[in-house]
Formats: C-alpha cells, sequence, structure tokens
C-alpha cells in the first residue's frame, strides 16, 4: 500500500499527536487519551455543548469541525470503527456547562450503541444529552425508510448550523431544534471511482476495476446502487442530481446551498467540473445556490469519488450558515 | 483513468467555468477568455497588481490564491503547460492602477519565456513590471545552481506575504523585496508515491511500482533523488528534513512557519503524520513552529505523496503572514 505512515498500529495516534501538535490553541485531548478532544480556547458559559464522534480516515469528519462556531469535543475511533462509549462520555463530562450537551453523529450502529451507552451515563450524572443522527445518504435506503439511511457529508451542515447556534447560547431544545431542521432538509449522494485501504488490513476494502464506477457510495466503500461503468462528469451528475432532487423534493424557487465533496484521491479540478454541472442543473430548474463549499470535508482516506450535497436553507438556517467559524479544518469569515 | 471529466479537452475550461460560478463575488475572467482571471470585487487605488500564472492541475496552485490579501490576477494553462504571453498581458493590464505589477511564478522555462514576453509588452504601453520567481524546490538541484531550482509549494508563502504587503498599499519596489526575502528564506522538497495522468493523454506520467517512491519529485512528477523502496513516514521525513535543513542552512534559534502540502490522492491523516516527526525533529534543533499550514495547497492532480516547506521568519514576514487573507481556496483571518 502506498501510504506514508509508520506502523499501521499506531496510524491513529501518530495522526492525532500531530493534530495536537499542530493546533495546540485550538484542540487538547483529556484524561490522557489521544481519542478524547475537545477545544482547548475559553468556554463561553451556559452554551450547550455540541459533541460528534466517529470512526477515523475521513478527516476533516469528524474531528476537523471542533472548534468556535462548530463542535466542542470529539471522540475518536480507529479507522472505520466507532469510539468507546467511555471516551464519549469523557468528553461529555468536560464540555457540559450546565446547559447540557447535544450528540451529533452518523447513522452507523456501532456509534449509536456507544452514544446511547454515554448518554445514558451522562444521564446518571445528571448531564442533559440529546441526540440528532445524519441520515443524508439517499443512497443507502429508499425514502420510506429514511431512518435506516447513513449519515455523510451532510454532517457538515449539521455541525456549522447548530454550532452557530449554540454560540449564541440558546437552549439544548433550541439548538436540537435546528439540527434536526437540518437534517430534514439536507441529501447527498456519492461515487465512489476507486477502493482505500485500512492500513491495519492492508489491501484495498472492494475492488474497482479501471472504467468502472459505484454511484450511491457510502464513505466506507458500502455498496450504493451497484457497480457501472464509469461515466462522463455530466451523466454522473445527471443521475446523482435527479435522485437527491426527488427525493425532498427540492422544488422551483428553493434557496439551497450545495456542498461538492471529494473522497480523497479526486483533484479539486474535477469537483469543479462537477460543480458547473450542478450549477447548469440548479439554474434549470429554478433552484437558487446561496454558497457552495468545494473540497474536502468528509474523505475516505484515498477513495477517488465525489459526493454531492444539497441542503434546502430558510430564513433561520440561511443566517446561522452565514456565521463565522474557526476550526483547524475549516474557516469562515461572516458571510454576505 | 478514474477521472470524473467529460470530454479531456474540455477539463481546464469546464473546471474554469465551475470556479466562476462558484466564486462570481470574488473572480471573474476577462475579453471572454476563461484563462483571463481576476478579482471581481473592488480595486483599491494605488495597490501594487500581484499576477501569477501556471499550468492547470496544481488546485489551490495557482488560481486559487487570487483574492483579497494575495493575488490580483492569474493567467490558467492547459494541464501542466504554461498560459500565453498574451494572457498574461491582458490580465497585466486589468488590474495595473498605475503603481506597477509583480509576476510571482515557479521557475519553469515555459512560464518564463511567456512572463518575460508579457512583461516586454506592458512595458512598451508604460506598465511597470516586476519579476520574482520561486526557486523553493531543494531536491531540483544543487545549491551552487539555486537559479536552476524548480518552483513548488513555497509560491504560497510568497503570495501570501507579498499580498499581505501589496494590501497596506506598499510600493512595488517594496513588494518586490518582501517577495524576494520569502524566496531567499524558503526551502520545500517533496516525495511522489504514485504518478498522475494527464486527461489528454490518459496514461500515466511516469512509472511508479508499488513499494517505490521517489523523494524529491516534481509537482509535475520530475525526477528527484531517484526511486527508492517505499520507507517509513518517519524515515521520509528524516530524509526530506535533512535536506532543507542543511540548505538554508536553519538554525537552533530560528523560527519557521512550517507547510504539510498533500500532492493530491494523500489522506490529510498521513500529512499529521508527518507533521507530527517534523515537529519533532524542530524541537530537537530548538527551531520554533509559528504558524503551520497542512493540507494541499500545490498539488499535482491523484498524485499520491507529500511535500514539506520550511519559511525562516524574521519579524517583518511574521507580521505579514499573520494578516488575514480570503480567496476562494485559501482563508485565514488575522493571527495572533
Amino acid at each position: 500500500m502506498q501510504k506514508i505512515i509508520n506502523n499501521p498500529k499506531d496510524f491513529v495516534d501518530e495522526m492525532l499527536e500531530g493534530i495536537l501538535a499542530a493546533y495546540p490553541d485550538q484542540l487538547k485531548c483529556i484524561k490522557n487519551d489521544l481519542r478524547c478532544i475537545v477545544r482547548s480556547d475559553e468556554k463561553k458559559p451556559g452554551k450547550v455543548g455540541l459533541s460528534t464522534g466517529g470512526g477515523s480516515g475521513h478527516l476533516p469528519l469528524f474531528l476537523g469541525y471542533v472548534g468556535k462556531g462548530m463542535l466542542d469535543c470529539c471522540a475518536v475511533g480507529n479507522i472505520f470503527a466507532s469510539p468507546s462509549a467511555n471516551q464519549m462520555l469523557e468528553i461529555t463530562r468536560e464540555i457540559n456547562r450546565g446547559n447540557g450537551v447535544l450528540y451529533i453523529y452518523g447513522n452507523y450502529s456501532g456509534d449509536i450503541i456507544n452514544f446511547d451507552m454515554a448518554a445514558e451515563m451522562a444521564k446518571m450524572e445528571d448531564i442533559k444529552v440529546e441526540q440528532v443522527i445524519a441520515t443524508d445518504d439517499v443512497a443507502s435506503a429508499p425514502k420510506e425508510k429514511q431512518n435506516k439511511r447513513r449519515g455523510v457529508a451532510g454532517l457538515f451542515y449539521i455541525y456549522k448550523i447548530a454550532g452557530a447556534y449554540a454560540e449564541e447560547v440558546a437552549s439544548l431544545d433550541e439548538v436540537k431544534r435546528v439540527a434536526e431542521k437540518v437534517c430534514t432538509n439536507v441529501r447527498t449522494m456519492g461515487v465512489g471511482l476507486s477502493p482505500c485501504i485500512i492500513p491495519e488490513v492492508g489491501k484495498p476494502t472492494f475492488e474497482m476495476k479501471e472504467g468502472e464506477m459505484e454511484i450511491g457510495i457510502g464513505i466506507h466503500g458500502e455498496a450504493g446502487m451497484g457497480k457501472d461503468k464509469l461515466k462522463t462528469a455530466d451523466e454522473i451528475v445527471d443521475q446523482i442530481m435527479n435522485s437527491i432532487l426527488n427525493d425532498l423534493p427540492y422544488k422551483s424557487g428553493d434557496e439551497v446551498s450545495v456542498l461538492i465533496n471529494g473522497l480523497g484521491a479526486t483533484p479539486r479540478e474535477e469537483l469543479f467540473v462537477v460543480y458547473r454541472k450542478v450549477a447548469k442543473i440548479l439554474k434549470e430548474k429554478d433552484i437558487k445556490v446561496f454558497h457552495p463549499y468545494i473540497g474536502e470535508f468528509a474523505a475516505s482516506m484515498e477513495m477517488a469519488g465525489t459526493s454531492i450535497t444539497l441542503l434546502r436553507l430558510d430564513k433561520e438556517l440561511k443566517e446561522l450558515l452565514k456565521k463565522p467559524a474557526r476550526t483547524p479544518f475549516f474557516e469562515q469569515a461572516e458571510l454576505k
């Protein structure tokens, strides 16, 4: 495997050591556990704490969004594996300022089991905990089974918008309400063109031949709509956008933010070829784009591919999306 | 080739259409030529214009640094090919506010020929033009032939620092002086683990077997120190840092900014494993790190690999590095 690593067993911890060495003013670990990461800047009194967690290998997801205007902490798992309930509990204690903690994470069974357990333990310590689970991947289950869908790049919008609201010292119920509103209005679908390799496994997680692609792939390489011949960028975007637009559905007159996410090995140039077609389709449908985000936001290590996310905006979501944010992996001045 | 593209011939233009569709408030093309990109925000009276240009395939380099606090314009070539002198001249005219224009670009013969020609033509129109050429890649020629070295990720620091100074309406000579000071104090070396494919060519630019690497590789896949067995991250960093540190040389008591650049397919996680070791080495040498930049800053499409850049700071460079910047690809609030 063509990776710049030391012992595969140490990969996640060494990555975390690198992150903590790079951003000591923004992040720290607690309890001498590298997997328990919290903001190192000052705590705002009364602020609802926002917590996330998940497997490694997706940077900037999940840890990369801990910072001002977004999240307060993150429990970090091994590559593509959930962190433990105890780690989640430790960071919950650390960030609680008395007004409760909101867990925001993706719909994966390992994460759900552990976050549920952490929430139970936190409640026994009189910490109020609520949960919001992202299910934005339209390819992963039909609409009538929406609660079975995976959470993918749409998490970015939940973090951004709930994070902005929490900075305003909104209540736990209120922050949960806007986070759920984002979930209701966000949809994602991806395409994979190559597999990735988990360092400790040492071989690709699945096979993908030259000239093939998989539309609807998950960020761990989960199956989507099945393998197909690699099509042109415009054909791929047409197919993905068709699924996304019809799912909510997004309608003429809507305003959306668009996220074009690179899964790892896909150059930025290709993401703009994708955005070009997305913008054309939205214009034809009379759907207005407020602010596109184009880059790597939720990766699958070195997988080639992209995902497209649409978030339907209303006045409240738009105002919160505009707010500034600053994490080691994402920086945004206030938008106009 | 596993790429999300349409007709390879249209790749660069479609990428540019996507960029202009995404950021109309920040970028526009002039003369109906997609390859002539200038800032679309207001022009500051008397500001020295900063211009760059180069081949496509390196995003965020070059175009991605056009914006507030950095560059004013960019001439865009085909993949790995220089833009034309006429395109450079058009954007020079457009951004000139009477106090001259500084060309900042990498040391490649095609770019030099065309920028020289554009400068000559601009002078005939009474536009003052100066040039600063990046030669930061220590692997590409020995120190005594420094003017033969390639320009790579170090360009980021020249843009950032010269751009911050130009925003303060410094004179052309003054902006050129700090840009040259950055050149004098910046060094880079990279490692490649896989080739990349130019869409119109359709096959890899060079061969790299599983288990091989090339230290000193250029951002177009140019040869470095020759192929070697793929080593561990720590060994690779040791070798690169040894070459960089000895070249200037960087010394105990120095303060540096560090840039860990992903060449395309290398996950962010691996860049932090690299930074971990870089930080250790600098600490051992008693060299202080002011502000690390870790991500993709100068890519080679989907090449796997990384480069390490050190910039030795003095008070002036540090103050300018701290200034805010905002381009579609790089955003920084004022640093403390």
